[in-house]
């Protein structure tokens, strides 16, 4: 037997865990557990879960996540699986037996069995972000950690008008922050908008994949061009020209959430 | 000059100004700022804007709340005077000059003059409370600090023909907390109603005044009823008993936001 079939026969004695999760990013370095610099680890909502299935399993349990999340980059729909060996557990009863064991800043939504071969990144057919801007003069101090307080109504025709544009396979070279690693910069686009609720807009992005920290910076960029009085075009040409030093200022990551992953073969 | 006279003509001298403030409880003990115990003192929202008073001005400037809210409760709509000897800020720039020195759980919405006999406690014609109630199975992360999780949605036609009780003058005996100091535990009842708002169910009341923990009292017995299927009229005899021992469980402080407070002569 090959290393791959035994691997593989071993996994399938497994059941295959689908997290749905919930996190306040405030307190978090980002989703991705960091290896230990010295001796003390950075608190990662991966590490703190991985903790906790460390508990349940009296060993080490990993866990893949959909994609990783910045520090401060809050989450009410980030998906996560794992494989485990524990039979006596129903499906849907890790929520409860995980949430006893996590800090409150972290919240299992939902488990189920899914496929063996399901994997919470490679199976993702999109991902949906919410970015929330703050108009209000002064923000309320509760809402402060899960905003970007711009103080003012901007304009919704203009964003958009702009936000139109946002459709289909597009190269975001323009919106790659320096560092990334990413093979390709194209994603496709399923779409994005603004909208208001309450005292706050909302701007919402769907695509196959993002790269590193690119809404912030497409929200920072709209949000720049719509104060500057710039017409939609301008920011299509941003984006044609396949050029980092045209986008504008990166919005901080507070104010975004990890809205929804979706996958077709649950 | 008696000192009571010699007390007006200094406070005439000087600008009453109203500040409203909203803040996030979570990391306060309450409002009002507390005697020195040992040698460290309790974090209040009175104690922090104090300080920030005492930077601006080189002295003591004490701050008159509407009222005080525990630890743990949250405002949108917190009331405030001070006396100020700054002739040279206007009145809307104590909010810049304030929020700049204070931390970012307490922010200053508004300012300005008013009356030099108004006083935010006694001048104070109405405060409104809202509490909220979290139905999700499992609550969101970030929405933790900031509702009560009941998990379950609660019937509104219920709660409300209880709530609809709370009209008129109301001896609350029922709902007073065990060591309450008020001479009188009757109050003015404007209003209380139950509604929908998302994942959530909002619980708002307005009155004259409130006994201490009244709101946290009446929201936890409403809820303790409508769930063990009391017929609306028993919120009713409970009310009309003043008898303490009959009151339901207290609703967690983290759910509750002082959200207005009226003055009728601004």
């Amino acid at each position: 037997m090959t290393m791959a079939m035994k691997r593989k026969n071993e996994s399938e004695a497994l059941r295959n865990i689908l997290l749905i999760i919930s996190y306040d990013g405030s307190r978090f370095h980002g989703w991705q557990a960091q290896p230990v610099r010295g001796c003390e680890e950075d608190r990662t909502v991966q590490g703190v879960i991985e903790s906790a299935l460390a508990k349940m399993h009296g060993h080490r349990v990993p866990l893949i996540g959909s994609g990783r999340t910045d520090s401060g980059v809050h989450a009410v729909g980030q998906a996560a699986n794992f494989y485990t060996d524990i039979a006596s557990i129903p499906e849907d009863r890790f929520v409860p037996a995980l949430n006893s064991l996590l800090p409150r800043d972290v919240r299992i939504l939902s488990s189920r069995s899914v496929h063996p071969d399901f994997n919470a990144r490679f199976s993702a057919r999109g991902r949906t972000y919410r970015y929330f801007l703050n108009c209000a003069l002064t923000p309320f101090a509760h809402e402060i950690p899960y905003s970007w307080h711009i103080g003012r109504r901007p304009d919704l025709v203009t964003l958009n008008r702009m936000a139109a544009y946002l459709c289909g396979e597009i190269d975001f070279t323009t919106f790659t922050a320096a560092g990334d690693q990413s093979p390709s910069r194209c994603r496709y686009m399923y779409g994005a908008s603004f909208f208001p609720e309450g005292n706050k807009v909302v701007f919402e992005i769907s695509a196959n994949a993002f790269l590193w920290k690119m809404v912030r910076s497409l929200t920072g960029t709209l949000l720049h061009l719509e104060k500057s009085g710039a017409a939609p075009e301008v920011f299509k040409q941003i984006l044609d020209e396949r050029n980092r030093s045209l986008a504008g200022p990166t919005a901080p990551a507070e104010g975004l959430f990890l809205w929804h992953v979706r996958y077709d073969s649950l």
